[in-house]
């Protein structure tokens, strides 16, 4: 592939972290977001001034702005890193044209809430995005650790290998190890699915339940993935691989997770709604939590730690209540 | 099977907690250790001395006694838990008789250094303890939580499953949960292999690695784990289940782990020797990365992070070099 115009949509902490990888490697990178104020401080003082501000930028290197079309118009890939409940609003108001041109890598994550569907569904259905210009960026890979330049490994999952080794090449640098991988659902919906347990393992956690039966949630967890993601798309991967296994243990486990502390607050007794207000955030799990639910509707996957987090966060069922009955359907 | 007189051989903190989950369903407990004054200490202030000193004991459920042969005569089920660096040197000086004859379960997770053999090799080679007598105790499982009495599970591996459903059904209670497994050598070796990960994971974590790499170095440790079992002892297994991926999360992630805290030390600079004295103990990792070394010179199976560890410990290879190495080689 020849030299491709990169953008990255989204002014949170991952789009925050891509921009950085990306800006290691290419002379230039297109960066939309919403807030104008936002742009304006990177551009004086070249730090995003909400998150992860010890990300320094060359500001040579960004081309900046909030419109979405002119940024699009702009570039060959888009890589769309905005959290998945605002991915909609960001799109379906305005008019957006030649997005179907586009390749589009998804670091979303998350469920579309207003379509119940992943991101790579969202854009190929709604916007005609054909499949093989769809990809995805799978971790394991906390926003805060590329701002500490600690070695990381992402793999980029597209059905065109092409593809997947240029996003690849371009995000590669000293600290960021890549491979590729051809199962773009199955990566995807893993990625949505561990911030689903990384809500449960914060619950348990915060009920007072220890490291052993962590270990073993987090176990299950995988196994449900496995049989969740087999028979949504049914090719050949291993899910012991870090795309999925790996993806999940950081999110598990890490002090970084957001989701984990979300859950952890849950399972202290804070309401959802105080944890959220607490938080001063939605963590992905929850809106994760009701689109896999609802998803699964379809494909009747046996899934009770997924069914477990999403009776608490909503259906109200008291955390204490629905994880002893977990424990039993747990070995 | 009718009611059988079960013995734990050990003075650690695993002997300990194991005495304490039997005591909660049998009337009594044959307990073997060598130090007589540890013995008298729990005789008459009914906790161990040295371990887990929170553990109450019911004086009235124990048999205790430092004489070997008694302890084994008197018992139809030995549960060994004794350090692997111990067992020879308490059974190969002594001329004990009839272990043939007994059901041996090991607690012991480490290769006995002067054969490079898994337990259940020692017993079956050294004395003629037949396979399908042969068990052994898998966590995810510290022992300190068990104290705690948080909710943990175990599997019992054995050949034969109605020795494994008896030695599960005499460990299960309020805060036990357990399983049962016919894969006595893969889950042995997973259990002494997860031990020498913790230590890559501490050396990982001492020398600045982050929580992103650990994730991809444990996922990589699972496949690893896997390819050398299947070489070894080729059967029908889910390495995703709680015995071989719980118990290498709940060893390479938790505070609790002696594994990890030992390579942190190494990493962090320690020689082994002074990190061995510092930590006043030596951790089964460190035995056991010579002995799967040993053992894998006849299976030849690729062990990057295994032999990485090797290299370390016994090689005198600098961690930095080393690990820097390896990272090259995950992915």
């Amino acid at each position: 592939m020849e030299n491709k115009k990169i953008a990255v949509l989204g002014g949170g902490s991952w789009a925050t972290a891509i921009v950085k990888m990306l800006t290691e490697n290419l002379e230039k990178v297109n960066w939309w977001m919403r807030d104008e104020e936002c742009i304006a401080h990177i551009q004086n003082y070249h730090h995003n001034p909400r998150y992860i501000q010890s990300i320094q930028f060359n500001p040579n290197k960004l081309n900046m702005s909030s419109d979405l079309q002119a940024i699009i118009d702009d570039s060959d890939i888009v890589v769309v890193a905005v959290p998945s409940a605002f991915l909609a609003k960001a799109f379906d108001g305005v008019e957006i044209e030649g997005i179907e041109k586009k390749i589009i890598i998804s670091a979303v994550k998350g469920v579309v809430p207003e379509y119940n569907q992943i991101p790579a569904e969202y854009f190929h259905i709604n916007f005609n995005v054909p499949y093989d210009r769809i990809g995805m960026i799978a971790g394991p890979c906390h926003a805060e650790e590329v701002a500490m330049e600690r070695l990381s490994y992402l793999t980029i999952a597209c059905q065109n290998q092409e593809i997947a080794q240029y996003v690849a090449d371009c995000l590669s640098c000293r600290y960021i190890n890549t491979s590729t991988s051809d199962d773009l659902f199955g990566t995807e919906l893993s990625a949505i699915l561990k911030n689903v347990y990384a809500v449960a393992s914060g619950i348990c956690n915060g009920l007072g339940y220890g490291d052993n039966f962590q270990a073993v949630l987090i176990a299950a967890a995988l196994r449900e993935t496995k049989e969740f993601i087999d028979e949504v798309h049914s090719i050949h991967r291993d899910v012991k691989s870090s795309a999925y296994l790996g993806d999940l243990l950081v999110t598990a486990y890490s002090q970084f997770s957001r989701n984990r502390n979300f859950g952890s607050m849950v399972g202290r007794g804070y309401s959802v709604k105080s944890a959220q207000i607490e938080m001063n955030m939605v963590a992905e799990g929850y809106y994760a939590a009701k689109g896999i639910y609802e998803i699964n509707k379809k494909f009747k996957v046996d899934m009770p730690i997924m069914d477990a987090v999403y009776h608490i966060l909503y259906e109200k069922i008291s955390p204490i209540m629905e994880m002893r009955i977990l424990t039993g359907k747990l070995s």
